[in-house]
């Protein structure tokens, strides 16, 4: 039994915690699992050290941030396989270009193309823990590279993958994936098990327990993921292959999310290459586009509507300004106050009749639809923000999440 | 025109001040020198990380005591690296393993063995600023190791020295070498010149400016270093090889350390091997005996006087009581009050008197001399801790060190 553990920033946030954590893999190691640990710099340090290098350069150039920023993941590998060998077992902590987490040269989202394993194996075979830093790793050239927020969970599956892992435990300060937000809705259960798919949407529309790429990743190679609590023994969440038990539940879980604002062009000259035309500058600006809906007017005049992320919202509303005067269209608005709230479930695929009932539950609340995008296994609704929590309390108890099931 | 400048904890303590040796940094580059930037760690950030160690293990691991306490340079390097890019110039960091520093495998005490340099010098011809870790290096295992404290000046050295660069300077927050301690002595005087020798006395000595190792190694190789501020334009202290105009002055400072304890044993009885049996032990707790001086009395017994480090003192008391009652040796005394001072200068060689000189300015300030030792460039007194700053001004004053030379 080979288990990669990972443990989040909070997990390792000072001294103490980190002692624990070492009695946590100790307790697997005794229980006869081989164990790798995957670990995060301490929560909060990676802010600090983004806030230095602002200090030092407006825009922090980006070799220069992943040599400073590794440096995080670098501080708790070493301190933890001191903390492990004070209790008597041993440990070797890896850095990125030591394991090596080989990846593309892209400083500050680099993809991981390789892990050599041998080293890793030597460790594990003389009977010591490997400690990995999470996150980094190293390009061809020898570059310090990172993978981005939530990196190191990737770094985790991978290391899993490459090992042929037979489990990789993704420790967090919640004891699992949630049919919603708790603090929102009381009556929202922990999810025992959730296919690859279903925690990707899960994962993209809001809940932000697993960085999505993991799961991707995991779901490639087939890689059951274990999300749970570094506090409690309890299990969490199994992350796996879909199976035919899962289909019995038409939906999953209920996210939102309250990042996004809305931007409407009414009155378009319907030609074609007119979407590109308004798209491509706000792609060239690096700003994300989400939904984007086009009503065609009985006449040669379409309405688009399109949502971004709501830190973008000024930039893209003078993009906007600018092509529109450009294209001809009559009139622009904005709307930051809104929210998107979506169901995911793969049950959805093989049942008809989910969305209207979504959209019922929501009629019956008085809760007005401004926009709706469906996938095969997920249905999005943008509305009112103020209507957020009601809205989501709705549809968990609508489609009867905050009943056991088993 | 290359030069290696090195800035130490205190010159790159935050922010501001690493902004500030950035423009210093420029500054050479636009008088037309290409230059080496060789760094510390922030000040204190050394030591906070090793009291996070200690939070884990009682006896930090080396080797992961390395990993850790090498973050230290790395987050200064890559900070520095972006303020120079803020300014309009290019600068690129390198990690030990990057040059790479190539050092033997002993963790904490590493010594270079050598630096390939052909990344640092692709770099320099195109015109960028290479941007050294101080303190760190690589095995040829592939494990981070760090060379001790002092160890960036090393570093520095090191790197001046295969790069065949014209000067090494070295930056810190005193403005060169004094004749004495100005804190105790206000007549002391910035020296202007001093020979690879007496620096290396005064470093062993107590003068905290320099790491000795990195005068040895300079000294080796014929590598002029200037010692000054990074406060200030003015000139520091150049540490060079011995020329005639240097023989001129007997004594080119005095020197002082509280941190030493006597130990004596007295009627040891005198046959050989005697003092094996004493220090044998003492060595294998690794613990340093600096001065050692044996008194044979008129009959078959001696006297064995040495000094050891203050903060060994306790275990060698143990340990000498322990052997005293195995050899048959009549008594133990110890005394933690001491005070070591001592002139240093080339000058003595070739000059007689200059012992008996000192003898006689402690002698006229009614100042018992308890130990004396001797070097070639060097005469050191073992006296009582409380006569200390009146011994280094009446031998400053002594040898007329608070006068103008040139």
């Amino acid at each position: 039994m080979l288990i990669v553990q990972k443990y989040g920033g909070v997990s390792v946030a000072n001294c103490d915690r980190i002692k624990e954590v070492a009695d946590r893999v100790i307790a697997s190691k005794k229980q006869g699992a081989d164990v790798v640990v995957v670990l995060s710099a301490m929560a909060g340090e990676t802010d600090r050290l983004i806030d230095l290098a602002r200090q030092v350069q407006t825009r922090p150039d980006p070799r220069e941030l992943d040599v400073l920023l590794s440096t995080g993941e670098q501080i708790t590998i070493s301190l933890f396989a001191m903390a492990v060998k004070e209790r008597g077992f041993e440990a070797v902590s890896f850095l990125g270009y030591q394991v090596p987490i080989e990846t593309n040269p892209v400083h500050g989202r680099a993809r991981i193309h390789d892990i050599p394993t041998e080293r890793l194996r030597k460790v594990l075979e003389s009977g010591q823990i490997p400690v990995v830093a999470g996150f980094q790793g190293i390009s061809s050239e020898g570059e310090i590279t990172t993978l981005g927020r939530g990196g190191s969970d990737t770094t985790a599956v991978a290391v899993a993958v490459v090992l042929h892992a037979d489990l990789c435990e993704i420790y967090t300060d919640v004891d699992g994936v949630y049919t919603t937000d708790p603090y929102i809705c009381p009556s929202a259960r922990k999810i025992d098990r959730i296919s690859y798919d279903e925690m990707m949407e899960m994962a993209s529309l809001g809940a932000k327990v697993l960085e999505i790429r993991s799961v991707e990743f995991a779901m490639r190679y087939g890689m059951p993921l274990h999300v749970r609590s570094s506090l409690t023994d309890s299990p969490g969440t199994y992350v796996v292959a879909e199976d035919e038990t899962m289909e019995e539940v038409l939906v999953s879980g209920v996210t939102y999310s309250r990042n996004d604002a809305r931007i409407t062009i009414t009155k378009v000259p319907d030609r074609p290459g007119i979407a590109a035309s308004i798209f491509n500058p706000i792609s060239e600006a690096d700003i994300v586009v989400d939904m984007i809906i086009q009503n065609t007017r009985a006449t040669d005049l379409t309405d688009m509507t399109f949502t971004v992320p709501e830190k973008d919202y000024e930039e893209a509303m003078e993009i906007v300004k600018k092509v529109a005067r450009e294209i001809g269209a009559e009139q622009i608005a904005g709307d930051r106050d809104i929210a998107k709230v979506s169901i995911v479930g793969v049950g959805m695929r093989d049942h008809s009749g989910v969305a209207s009932k979504m959209f019922d539950i929501l009629a019956r609340h008085g809760i007005n639809i401004l926009m709706i995008s469906t996938s095969e296994i997920k249905i999005s609704c943008v509305i009112e923000e103020k209507y957020t929590e009601l809205a989501v309390r709705a549809l968990h108890e609508g489609f009867g999440l905050n009943k056991e099931t088993d």
